[in-house]
């Protein structure tokens, strides 16, 4: 029969013993109650924030019945006895009351402190208890089971500051699951405390004990020590073995082995002797411990200043470094948090990536463990090898993937490289070569070939892609002499929302949107916009002799120009233009590809234009490594045909489809891209999109993540210029006088921000927050939420 | 008492049936012998090759007594039901003869099997024994272990073709050691034979299960198939937590319990009764296993035609591929190995890596999982995070000891990017701000600026680096009509092995280097290259009225123009030139760098330069994704101080810093250059380079890989032109009339060594094989043999 406590009267009467003085805390399916927790600086904390001021110290085990609580009663004891007092928290317990490692471990204590005193140092609780002595998925009921949130939630809370030293006592294995039926070592992933693995000493140990050992490792935890009690037979030495084949920063320790009578918890003669027989031993493991948390906390507090003295950081003006509080130490990332160290505090603290750490992330907390198994196989399996007339699934599959999906129905073949930049590069080249061997231009040697695109752009930092923008602080002489643009750059009419209706900006005039819907095809603006750009091109031309050999845009996005969204109306007279004179079209979807706006590809789908050559980058591999694609159609690449060898493409890099990247690209698409993964992808049945897929198939669209009311809202604040939301996007342009990439208008907005949890970077005066395509409706209007806030 | 098996009679003695009509393989201290293995079709195959004509199947536990015989058992009674041959292999057995998993699969067929004809086809071997009841590693006892590479070819030769199934069952959990006391799942890794895990039924068996199946799938198994005999209880289903925790492609199968007597292996009824009521699960497993194994086969043969249908590769003429034989298909990667299939054989054979895959790959076979495991922490830990003003452990601990050891002593910052392409497009942009703020040309707008290069270098296929170097086949107007050489490109002397003799070819004339250490100074030919330097400096300023604001050089040996090693001479004329002018100095060491010609860095350390700038990749994470480090001194780096951001170095790239190559390049930094980890690394006793290093220090060179009498050797045979070794590469250039990249002499000697097993490459008249800094001198022997063999 289960059994929920619902009250201490319960508990201290199933017990038998005195709950207050122990310091009990209980979950009950009514709710969680403190006792006697005066020492928990929970209160202090923000959301989340977890506590560096004492040692946190998480038992985990390599098997069931392999000694933790012998292993955390050792420690206790140790600690006590180093003057320190201990909390020892068992999160989860089954089995309850007649099991309880709670008390177990209290009685010990009791029995072996003759010094009052370091009885009274001593507290314990069990947060969570079911009667059945089953796993914990399999012993809550349909009532009174605990989401992984709200245990993280009350372990964090039982987590001591002050002298206190905490003992955590996980259930099982690493791989056991939890309550909730998700495995332990992803549900209490987000805490990261550092982990004390009680190793298999018995016949098939050493595998169990490493294969845990991998299991937390590929999860990000700390394991500063690994205790493995010896077999009974004292023959196996399981230790040597485990040693050899840990990092040198993990101590490995033997412990003899414990000849306790099974399933007595009294801590009868053998336990007392077994205790005494391995103090020196655990004496030894405590100070490990408090030393290794100490060396932790020394590295956060002198990463600042060792940054400063070795790191250059990209787009960064040293000088106006002038304390090493202005560096953020991240200690780790948790799902879409990152964890950054707060020196002041002593804590570690989450706060939300707003920014998507430069627009790379795609994955939620859910999805990063199977993210990081898709590449630690990769590279298990593959590393890295040479590409050119070689073929490797991943790389194959991935290719597949984009030009059937993505690149749908125009590409058909894919060009890896390293990044957005190099994407960018190529697909000038391919751009070129295709307008060349069109126009019969390949043998004149004498004609300039410039760029059509837009003022605002941004494509890259190497040479090629900045050659490709307008001028700009970025791409100037003093950045870099050989900078020279070329090409035609013109400039784009904006629209966002303001004060609840879409309007355009066309230099210094206004124009109405006469549409809910920005995307609605308008060919009375198109007419105008295509007259224009033609002019403007004629000019060019004779202006410069030069022809326009390619035509490069951000599809209705631009992002590092200032998250600024195009009239996409401007974008559709550029493709029309450039089809009628026949001028290969480049979008550069780095940014605004793979979900960033809400759709696999924002060309097609918004735009309705049907590029010849798209780059990809940033989420294609979901958020770990560096890749780029450029995909082509079948026209351009077989401009690159013939005799020679001369007339290939002769470009590539060394990593060129490194499996890595391709199975985590893979992975990522994949998931982000069903509604089986995602619920945020809109299912058969909710076709609302012009894409070219046939019904029964995925439509190709994500729901609308960002709640309209608190978007019209915020259009109407007086600080607000203009919004727009867009896919995984929300980006505010501020009222400012000084616009543009060094205005600092938007600085103190994100400082606030900042100071509510949310990471967020400024650009210009252009506030954005950018989530994953994962990210729950919820958590998007709480982070609306406080942008409102802020912004009010 | 250990009991080695010497002789046949004494094994059927002990085991009382007859081996000869079992067909038993096994392994004695004095050899090995086959005693009825006319299936297997090793002869045929060449060294490390595996047959895909039949299928292979692995037997791993989750742990030990989970039931790994029993399901063996189960799949050779389904798989002989289903008319095929069943080989039983048994590779590693301890407490042998009295527990032998070969005699009782044998019992179970004969007891199980009415039929004759069945019992006819089924063969079972044990491949290695020993007497004493415990893990193999103690069991073995001096003389009679057995090495990996031993075990894996035994191992090798028992997996049969033709029509046969293969059943291989592997001893305790997949981290249980060997004979030797590595990991089995390390040990056979090479042979990445697809598995079967048996799960553990028992409370705390789905951790066991979990963490086992990601132990291996960080090594690269492919798993089709888990199954999980429930508990004596039946009451735990662990299948279902397991089945939603492991990848679509693994089907999850739950047995019933079996209550087979402890210690008792004779097919008793028990067994009989289980082995029937899973009867229809073990005929669906094996038709699951079969079905794989066609998959597998179908998706290597297809990947040919996939590939040449969507895949545009770097630096290829697809119009000369006419054949899909053309394109290579790589399984997978082991160690220094690529394993790629071969369609006619129908077989995966293992080649040599000797192009180092594009010069990035570090790590030998011992290191491979080690890297894999510190990547698969990163990702668990970090993923990625923002980087500006940002500060984690990896970077921080990567910037720092490249600064010290590669670095030292001129650099002190580390600027992150992602290739070496962006790397050496970062370190121009360092250089001219460096020189523009020396020379006080900042403000100077019309003002031309140059490299001064050298003719046959190669910086990276973006356009800034290929603006600095002089036109070629690769940046040429067909390339990118973007293309300016922006140069001053000098025509340097090279330097080769000739007749046993170092010989210097400068132009039309040659000269005698006068010392057998071709890196000996010799300042009378440095004079007279500096004069020449500067005069063709000043008739360059003087025709193009440009400056010239930076030089870049790959020290020592230029690698894709062509694996030619520059007169070590010139290169420190062009420094001195330099140091005189005030002209930064930008060090391409992408591939030069890092342990590739045998020291952290050969500017120092073989020219004694110290540069202002240098470029680092490849080799920096040790062979597995991308990243560059560009180092500058502390004086570069001032050049972009100021008041505003405008004048920092505003360059950046998305996944900058990512932790997976930090983490990488920390890992394989330290392995590469430890003696203690890397064997050909010379100890401080053996000091004998003129490095800044004190005694007792690491010297901080490696010893020499390549025997020099074979180098003498090769120096002197009629097609050679000329020979060098340095550090880890070998490179020689033939004789042929027409050089270059686009001449063809070396394909045909590439041919040839591809047939000895060596992946090779070819660059114009150069033919190199590469390997890595952990490679033994014996495997160098061997492939040097090869290639001596080859161009005799």
């Amino acid at each position: 029969m289960r059994y929920a406590i619902r009250t201490l009267t319960d508990y201290s009467r199933l017990l038998g013993i005195s709950g207050e003085s122990k310091g009990f805390l209980y979950f009950s399916t009514t709710g969680f109650e403190q006792l006697h927790g005066s020492h928990s600086s929970s209160d202090a904390r923000h959301e989340g924030e977890v506590g560096l001021q004492s040692e946190h110290i998480a038992i985990w085990g390599a098997n069931t019945d392999v000694g933790k609580t012998l292993v955390s009663s050792g420690l206790v004891l140790s600690a006590l006895s180093h003057s320190r007092p201990v909390h020892y928290v068992k999160p989860v317990q089954t089995g309850f009351p007649a099991d309880s490692d709670s008390r177990l471990v209290s009685k010990v204590v009791d029995s072996m402190c003759g010094d009052d005193r370091l009885v009274q140092n001593f507290t314990s609780s069990t947060l969570c208890a079911w009667s059945d002595a089953v796993s914990p998925h399999l012993a809550v009921g349909p009532n009174d089971s605990v989401d992984d949130q709200t245990l993280v939630k009350r372990i964090r809370d039982a987590l001591y500051d002050g002298e206190y030293v905490t003992i955590l006592e996980t259930a099982g294995g690493p791989g056991s699951p939890g309550p909730s039926g998700k495995l332990q070592c992803d549900i209490l992933r987000p805490l990261r405390t550092p982990v004390v693995l009680v190793g298999d000493g018995k016949l098939g140990g050493i595998s169990t004990t490493l294969s845990s050992y991998e299991m937390m490792k590929i999860r990000g935890y700390s394991i500063p020590l690994i205790a493995i009690l010896e077999n009974r037979e004292r023959t196996l030495e399981n230790y040597k073995i485990v040693r050899a084949n840990v990092e040198e920063d993990t101590v490995v320790v033997p412990l003899t082995a414990c000849m306790l009578p099974e399933g007595d918890e009294t801590p009868d003669p053998q336990l007392k002797e077994w205790l005494q027989d391995n103090k020196k031993s655990f004496d030894m493991m405590i100070q490990h411990l408090l030393d290794s948390h100490s060396e932790r906390v020394s590295s956060l507090v002198s990463a600042r200043k060792e940054a400063l003295e070795t790191i250059w950081w990209p787009f960064t003006q040293h000088d106006s470094i002038t304390d090493e509080n202005q560096v953020t130490v991240i200690d780790s990332r948790c799902g879409e948090d990152i964890i950054v160290f707060s020196p002041e505090r002593k804590t570690l603290k989450p706060l939300y990536d707003g920014c998507a750490s430069w627009w790379t992330q795609g994955m939620n907390a859910e999805h990063v463990p199977g993210l990081a198994k898709h590449v630690a196989e990769a590279i298990g399996r593959y590393g890295h090898v040479i590409f050119p007339r070689n073929v490797h699934r991943p790389a194959l599959d991935l290719a597949k993937s984009m030009v059937k999906d993505v690149g749908a129905p125009w590409a058909s073949r894919a060009f890896f490289s390293d990044n957005g930049s190099t994407a960018v590069e190529v697909g000038l080249k391919m751009a070129f070569r295709k307008y060349m061997k069109d126009h019969d231009l390949l043998e004149k040697e004498e004609i300039g070939i410039d760029v059509l695109g837009l003022h605002g752009a941004y494509h890259g930092d190497t040479l090629g892609t900045m050659n490709a923008v307008a001028p700009s602080v970025f791409n100037g002489r003093l950045q870099t002499p050989w900078f020279q643009g070329r090409g035609l750059f013109l400039e784009p009419p904006i629209v966002y929302m303001r004060q609840g209706k879409w309007v355009g900006i066309k230099g210094n005039d206004e124009f109405e949107v006469g549409s809910d819907d920005v995307f609605v095809e308008d060919q009375e603006r198109r007419a105008v916009y295509v007259k224009e750009i033609l002019a403007s091109i004629d000019r060019h031309v004779h202006e410069t002799k030069n022809i326009v050999g390619a035509c490069i845009i951000e599809p209705v996005v631009q992002g590092a120009g200032g998250m600024r969204m195009i009239d996409p109306e401007y974008h559709r007279a550029m493709a029309d233009v450039c089809t009628t004179c026949r001028i290969p079209i480049i979008v550069d979807e780095v940014f605004t590809g793979i979900w960033r706006l809400g759709v696999e590809s924002a060309t097609l789908s918004l735009l309705n234009i049907r590029p010849d050559i798209g780059c990809y980058a940033k989420l294609l591999t979901g958020g770990v490594v560096p890749m780029a694609l450029t995909l082509a159609s079948e026209e351009v690449f077989e401009a690159f045909g013939g005799d020679s060898k001369a007339e290939a493409l002769l470009h590539g890099h060394s990593y060129t489809a490194h499996p890595v990247g391709c199975s985590a690209g893979l992975y990522s698409l994949r998931t982000m891209g069903s509604p089986d993964s995602n619920a945020n992808i809109c299912t058969p049945i909710q076709h609302t999109c012009n894409c070219s897929r046939k019904p029964g198939q995925t439509c190709g669209k994500m729901v609308p993540l960002w709640d309209s009311d608190a978007i019209h809202r915020i259009s109407h604040l007086p600080r607000v210029q203009g919004i727009f939301a867009l896919g995984t996007v929300v980006s505010v342009q501020l009222k400012s006088s000084n616009s543009g990439y060094e205005s600092n208008t938007a600085v103190s907005v994100t400082e606030d921000l900042m100071q509510r949890g949310i990471y967020a970077r400024p650009l210009g005066d252009v506030v954005y927050i950018m989530v994953t395509p994962f990210t729950s409706k919820s958590r998007c209007k709480s982070l609306l939420n406080e942008l409102e806030t802020v912004l009010t």
